[in-house]
């Protein structure tokens, strides 16, 4: 399954957000890895949307998966300040998950 | 490469977007997977933000291959009237293309 996901980064820290994703923990990668997270990428629009896309077999099971880690605990508190709109949950517990519309390869499978 | 972009659906035209979407013409399938379209996704906002994701060697080449097709003429002018923003160009004339800020295997890689 692919899963799509939204948060809203602060403005005025994009430049710092951007940094700190250039050379994530390698203790955190390996727990996204170990959870399950796949083609896991975010995208970064100039206002500060933030796009999230990771295929995983059941996203609630890869999210419950890393916030059994004590890394991502560690992770989501640094990363908390980066973000607008959390309503005191970690930047992990606010995704806003979008509806899949369309995927090619599904619709060529039906069509084969 | 992967590559994130956005449109915007209209508001008052989501289910009809979305019913479109449920089977795209079998000759658009094809033409997208033959210009090199790979795990193309859309993923639809509430509100009518459009998210897609697709990998591809080079975005711009794989527009240009679609754009040379007359199916995909055909398709972007039935697809035009559900977007807003489009300024006179073609749906698939008009996203905004994302930066990507972060890809879990890349950087998996990077520390391996």
């Amino acid at each position: 399954m692919r899963y799509c996901f939204l948060l809203q980064v602060r403005p005025d820290r994009l430049d710092e957000y951007r940094q700190r994703h250039r050379a994530v923990w390698p203790d955190m990668l390996a727990a996204l890895r170990d959870a399950g997270w796949r083609n896991y990428s975010l995208h970064l629009r100039d206002d500060g949307l933030l796009v999230g896309h990771v295929e995983c077999d059941d996203l609630a099971a890869a999210q419950a998966a890393m916030a059994a880690t004590d890394v991502n605990a560690r992770w989501q508190a640094e990363m908390a300040p980066f973000f607008t709109g959390l309503s005191g949950r970690g930047p992990d517990e606010s995704f806003l998950v979008l509806d899949e519309v369309f995927h090619l390869e599904t619709q060529l499978e039906l069509i084969a």
